[in-house]
């Protein structure tokens, strides 16, 4: 669209808004219908203020250079944050933490049999991209968090090396025993794929980028394209975090520097074996090395290969050795002090350090955040006043391990379990629709927020666009009705994969992640390509979605901070756990159709039958039917919940008929002191099975899949892993923990029946 | 597995079988208990005689030179298998039809802008296989039947060119009008490409061979494996076979010296624009000059490319001149004549001419066809005699068009029509697992059969190991349910692409078409390395599938040449009609929905809300709900079917009981008589709508899917087409010919009613 076109259009779009605030106010949620005018006049202020053109500036100026942890840019970056929030009349300071952050001073892998081929690990400069060139100040292609190691073996093509793709492999007679697996990018988070590697006796893990999944299968390459091109490499951090993220050497509390370490030899987060990302430049040698069997229809990429899956008779040398140094982190927090309820905090936060430039990831989502602060600034001095503390964070060391915002909530643990009233973040934003994910408490103000932000590219709000794409995208009638029927859109649950983790699932402080994507797509993520000049041409150019990132986080801050009753709402939480329980009994059935099933072909000779005598097949050890199992307990604390979620939200209804006279009446402070308290009545303080820095019980990333929640994990990951006696057990607990979430939701609508009557 | 050690396998599979003969003898279709023993001693007689040795030796003298129609070494086959026949004592003569035979001239692809390249269109011959060097008896890489033409245009790619791939593109904004389209091969039926391609306006039409279906992403290629290697052109047949097959100048009669003919330009079946195949190697550079957008995901092949749909800009230059000539082709026709019922025939057919050598098809099935004749002609002299009239075939002209086959049924079309008991087809044969189409009528008896044949692989019989295939391969606990429940595995209708089609649509002779296949694979169709190296290096060396199914067919040839009553079930038929009569409701019903559907997310805005406004999208327009048709005479029909298939097989069930009193009583021949027409009761004179010569209602090859079956096809190409009142004229046709279907059923139950009371 032409600039002019723009203009007129969104000029339109004020005039449309403000006809209808005008003609009536529609509810907020948490308001009393007079506070909800006012907030929605101050929201209108807020939200004409983000410019693209000031965000068009920072992301110039903070992915000028390479910004990661430990540079000279990331301190620069750091200082020149702080000065902008305190400019814009935030109290800012910067916080700061020393972590383990290892970078390679040795790396090598060489193809020795049946031919040599050493592998470049050097991502090529661009005449076209201005940055692209900035050798001296780039980390090397790498893995943060391997450990060292000098290896040689044959190599085995493990797919995404995800656990089913090992039970596939033995299937096929083949063992990844004393051998390189090299796998590809994609499915699970990239940690996911040493661990498991290393479990199935891999000796040094390779993880390369298939063109099928972010090359030129996708689309045309960068710079010609916004996609991977042949010596992109993906760096990224390989520490298991499902176990816990943060520094390595201080679990649990920040990492200060008097704080208590670990000795690196006991560190558990490390891998197990040594790692190292490849381009598919560097790929394609090695995988043409390989015999053996014919990789499976779904493992094979797009390279113009027959992809085999070894072992060998690729025999491959892999090096690795790190400097083990210890880094400053540098978390700027700034925070405008609450005027009624100082002591009930709303979070927001965004990293800013990077693996290289990061324009996209993540100063695409850091801009909108500083334009918002500097909005909260503007209508400060208008005469807005936030009735809760407004804490706006930019995080260090996101991308190693979630660092800065770990120590942080580490550090202020504490404080923070008793005043922390929500948690939004954010991180790589881009052209396209609404992503909301996070507590079900926080489903229907999200919903109501979205319903308020115009979309940049429709004359629809951005939630009318994304309930229209579901539709577009439901594969089942029941569930196009669901979209079509249902007040809000249900929001999908939180794994991992950015700095939301230690306020969930760490501190049980409800939490949303925002972003905007979905349209644009590209292979740059973790490269040196990863720059301005690439966001420029091919992702948010004009940052339209940057200041949509903006208004959404932007009001979702202001409604958590000036609403009368906390936003929470639970009839969200219900309908989500039902799903979460339906799904759990569903899984626990099919799991043993399935085992059943398998036993009777197994007897009825079905894998004899269907092996091709010319190739080796494994047929499945018969298994133990699974028992069933007592979800009885779970059941019954639903029930529990469904009636005290019905008292609340019948009291709730009534403050929200008049004026804001009940609400006057109400002890808004004790009741919202219960609502403070609910995410965190879902948390246990042993934490889950084997892991115990992860603390709720609703919501947690995979054990196995390192960014994909588990949602109930404690109950779905015993069930998945066949552990019977410990799914019951777990029922049990998580029936307690949902028996005491409805115990806090009844005394909040007993307290507001009080103010009723 | 070593030779020895099959040598043993084999006697011991010898032994068990006798064992089982001399315990009890199973009953077999159209038997009765004394008969069924003396045939089941032949039969053993029978299945002892084809040898492995005689294949390998008949495949290397067939394959070992170019043997198109119109070359020497075809005509040298030809009266070598005629010597064959007479040696194996079968009175045998070779018929002769005139037939339009297209080869050509010139030939040319070549890419004009954005670059240049100049198609090689050759495939090169290797040092490993000794006759893909024969280059003066090949034929060139052509699609014969395209019309001449000499176009420039830019090039569009449309992927498989199947009607529901330019819909896609419509969404797209990409048209074909004026453009070359380019489709890969695969999903339909070639033909249908070109076909469709000059229906939206297509100048010309490439077809290319896309590595990810039959080359190097499916495996190793050739000489290195069995698949496609970069220059491997897949020849083939482009005539619109969906309208009629056979001689283009000659529809509906023998294609005799003194036949009349049509004149060239008023042949309907030579495609509108030419074409021409290409190799991957000669279609990379040209998909490599499209731009416009990137194709949809399903329909990128495996080139090492961003595959874009154009159209341009580049720009091709297209051209093909062929010979018009005419050629000799030569059916090898030989007869055992029935002793019983002479006018009662069986026959039996497979194809001799190819491509090119041809080893794998047709050779490897015409193989076994040989040695079923030998071992007649061997249990001949030890003293069986044929009831019927067994007719063994070896046809010429498949491979242009069903040419050989389809102008002798039309030539003998009276005599075939009265006396046609059954046609049993095979064509390129490999190892792996029984497949069996054809004639619901004949389900019963090919399941029995298929339960007597040993699989060379596995201790089990072919159809228990079909079984466990098809249980392995289920998706739904419903149809694994059915397969280990049912009597007999169901048996998939025929559509077209061998020579059963003019027997079974034209004619209505109850047919089947049998082979072994799924565990070999290869990319070596229509090319010069299908070949004798190819084939026993890659496929099935040692011809142990070729026995089998010299044994199948054998086996099936013999029951229907031996039984006392005519071995057609129609519990089978009736089945498959009310799977059919679901499918055509559920077909109508899904489709109503679907535009009712699409109509209103059109109204509620989902295709402007989802559409990038960086990308050409154009919203499907709006389409008129579909009318609720009258199923009722289709309904009715199946009904009055039911009673009178209820009626035949309790009569028939009676005649079974005893050793064989009732049938001697039945006047057998009026009751075969009844049920020799109960096939071609399914046919009409008129045919189908808009193809005449498709005479058979409930089966046809897809008017746009050339090789695909539909059945019931009249109704289902009208809803699918759209067109109501056609569909519901069709449903009270059909409902007719099924009625009809009923009285003859009853009335053979009557006639054997008659015997038992």
């Amino acid at each position: 669209m032409p600039r002019f076109a723009l203009l007129v259009f969104f000029c339109t779009l004020g005039l449309i808004v403000m006809a209808a605030s005008i003609d009536e106010v529609p509810a907020i949620a948490g308001f009393s219908k007079n506070s909800a005018r006012i907030q929605r006049e101050w929201e209108q202020k807020f939200r004409a203020i983000p410019s693209t053109e000031n965000m068009r500036e920072y992301m110039k100026r903070l992915s000028a250079r390479p910004h990661h942890v430990g540079s000279p840019y990331d301190k620069e970056n750091a200082d020149w944050i702080l000065s902008r929030f305190k400019e814009w009349g935030l109290d800012a300071h910067i916080e700061t933490f020393e972590v383990l952050f290892p970078a390679p001073q040795e790396r090598g892998v060489e193809l020795l049999e049946p031919t040599k081929f050493v592998a470049k690990l050097q991502e090529p400069r661009l005449p076209e991209d201005p940055t692209s060139g900035q050798y001296s100040e780039q980390l090397p292609t790498y893995n943060a968090y391997s450990i060292d190691g000098d290896v040689t073996a044959p190599l085995v093509y493990v797919n995404y090396g995800v656990p089913e793709d090992y039970e596939q492999l033995e299937r096929l007679g083949v063992s990844a025993k004393g051998a390189i697996a090299i796998a590809r990018y994609g499915k699970s988070w990239r940690g996911i794929k040493p661990k498991v590697a290393a479990e199935h006796g891999a000796v040094g893990c390779l993880i390369y980028s298939d063109p099928r999944d972010d090359g030129y299968f996708e689309g045309d390459v960068f710079p010609s394209g916004a996609w991977r091109p042949k010596d992109g490499v993906q760096r990224g951090s390989v520490m298991d975090m499902p176990t816990y993220p943060g520094d390595p050497l201080t679990p649990g509390v920040g990492a200060t520097p008097g704080a208590r370490r670990l000795d690196l030899k006991n560190v558990q987060t490390l891998t197990k074996i040594p790692v190292l990302p490849l381009s598919y430049g560097d790929a394609q040698p090695l995988l043409q090395a390989l015999s053996g069997p014919v990789a499976p229809e779904s493992w094979r990429g797009a390279l113009p290969i027959t992809y085999h899956l070894g072992p060998g008779p690729g025999k491959v040398h892999l090096k690795l050795k790190s400097n083990w140094d210890r880094k400053a982190i540098y978390d700027i927090i700034a925070k405008i002090p609450g005027s009624a309820y100082p002591n009930e905090w709303v979070i927001r936060g965004n990293h800013h350090d990077a693996w290289v430039n990061g324009a996209q990831d993540p100063i695409s989502g850091l801009v909108a955040l500083l334009e918002e602060a500097r909005a909260l600034g503007e209508i400060s001095k208008a005469g807005w006043k936030p009735k809760r503390t407004i804490i706006y964070c930019a995080w260090d060391g996101e991308e190693p391990g979630l660092l800065g915002s770990t120590e942080w909530a580490e550090e202020h643990a504490d404080e923070l379990r008793q005043h922390g009233v929500a948690y939004i973040n954010s991180d790589s934003n881009s052209r396209g629709y609404l992503s909301a994910t996070g507590s079900h408490t926080l489903e229907k103000m999200i919903n109501e927020v979205a319903r308020d932000i115009q979309d940049p590219e429709k004359q629809i709000s951005v939630w009318k666009r994304s309930q229209l794409l579901q539709i577009a995208r439901a594969k089942e009638p029941e569930e196009r009705e669901e979209l079509r029927e249902r007040a809000d859109l249900r929001i999908g649950a939180l794994g991992s994969g950015s700095d939301y983790t230690a306020f969930l699932d760490h501190l049980g402080i409800a939490s949303l992640n925002l972003g905007y994507g979905g349209e644009a797509g590209g292979g740059i993520y973790h490269s040196i390509y990863d720059d301005f000049y690439w966001y420029s041409h091919f992702d948010d150019p004009d940052m339209l979605y940057g200041r949509a990132l903006a208004q959404t986080a932007g009001t979702a801050v202001l409604r958590l901070a000036d609403a009368e009753l906390l936003p929470y709402d639970f009839a969200g939480l219900r309908d989500a756990l039902r799903k979460y329980m339906s799904e759990l009994e569903k899984l626990a059935h099919d799991q043993r159709e399935e085992i059943r099933e398998r036993n009777k072909e197994a007897e009825e000779g079905v894998f004899t039958a269907t092996s091709d005598p010319k190739k080796t097949f494994v047929p499945p050890a018969p298994q133990d039917v699974p028992p069933y199992l007592n979800f009885a307990p779970l059941r019954n604390a639903l029930d529990a919940l469904e009636r005290s979620v019905e008292r609340f939200h019948k009291a709730l209804a009534t403050t929200q008929k008049d004026g804001g006279e009940v609400l006057a009446r109400a002890s808004l402070e004790t009741v919202n002191q219960k609502l403070l308290l609910s995410e965190r009545t879902l948390t246990r303080p042993e934490g889950l099975p084997g892991r115990p820095w992860f603390k709720h019980q609703v919501y947690a990333p995979g054990f196995y899949t390192g960014y994909g929640v588990k949602t109930i994990p404690a109950v779905r990951e015993a069930i998945e892993q066949k552990q019977w006696k410990e799914a019951d057990a777990a029922i049990v607990r998580v029936g307690k923990v949902l028996q005491d979430e409805a115990a806090v939701i009844d005394s909040a609508g007993a307290e507001l029946e009080r103010a009723i009557h």
